[in-house]
């Protein structure tokens, strides 16, 4: 009987083999992301924020499978500003995913559908549990390149737009070299 | 608004913090697992063959969420026989899972539910996804620790007792110093 090896590695390094999709978002793609939309356009459209290397091995929307992927988050900012990650609610939103910090340091930034924002710091061997209802996106504090990892069911789906539009309630700053998180209304 | 530190610490060490559960297993609790109960019987009762920390962060049942673990899994055999968990399927059986390797050298030793089994070689960063009606049971191969982390659906449940009365129809054993999956009826 076999002994395989599927060779999908990601520690320290990247998810590679079959059944890997990567994608990346420079700045252009983060439009309207960020507050200060003046500060992104002067800076290079084609600067990369982040990239996403997926495990996809059964068809998106399959009940009780799971999907895997490792996001590599690269240090910067927009104005005051942190890079971040686009955020997202699940589609399905009765769906619940773990992020856990591989390398570098940041902050989850989370949002029930009450508007209550709240961070929590990610780090190598952090573990986050991201309830059902919770929108989720997370920024990078360091001066390294920040990666996670993250297992969520391959029937969540996601909802981008509601995020896109609304935004969150609060937005992760540079202030006096410390990330605080502040109300996006101020 | 507040930036938590929620400190549920796993690489290269322990999940600790709140909600989480550790369990072992030493040998007397294996009985009837390996081939060579002899063996076992002849062994420290009390040796510890594997300890499990686990996440759970929502009910047992609960639709749509996640748990997460971390395996200790210690070196050793059972006659010629690697030390391994116990090995289940899901209650839930429509319900997959994810390994990966954190520390050491194992397999991943998976069965379907015609009864083909096969194994996948685990090492640091290997990734494995463990499919809907599949059990899986892992083996230490190494001279060292084996730690892996697995994150898998909330509602999945285990059933250990198809595996404890059944087995599965092949052993992991050493084989003139390499491991050899071998039917269990040979």
């Amino acid at each position: 009987m076999e002994i395989i090896d599927k060779r999908l590695i990601f520690e320290g390094g990247s998810l590679e083999g079959k059944e890997i999709v990567s994608s990346h978002r420079v700045l252009k793609d983060l439009k309207g992301i960020f507050a200060d939309e003046e500060a992104r356009e002067a800076m290079d459209a084609e600067q990369l924020a982040y990239e996403v290397e997926c495990h996809f091995p059964v068809e998106e929307g399959t009940l009780g499978g799971l999907f895997f992927g490792l996001t590599k988050l690269y240090p910067g900012k927009v104005g005051n500003e942190y890079f971040m990650t686009k955020g997202h609610f699940h589609a399905e939103s009765e769906r619940a995913e773990y992020y856990w910090g591989i390398k570098g340091e940041g902050v989850l930034i989370l949002m029930d559908r009450e508007g209550k924002t709240w961070g929590e710091k990610m780090y190598p061997g952090s573990l986050h549990y991201i309830p059902s209802h919770v929108a989720h996106r997370v920024a990078n504090t360091g001066e390294e390149l920040l990666s996670f990892g993250a297992c969520w069911p391959s029937d969540a789906g996601h909802d981008y737009e509601t995020i896109a539009t609304e935004g969150f309630s609060a937005r992760l700053l540079d202030v006096d070299g410390k990330p605080q998180l502040k109300s996006s209304n101020q």
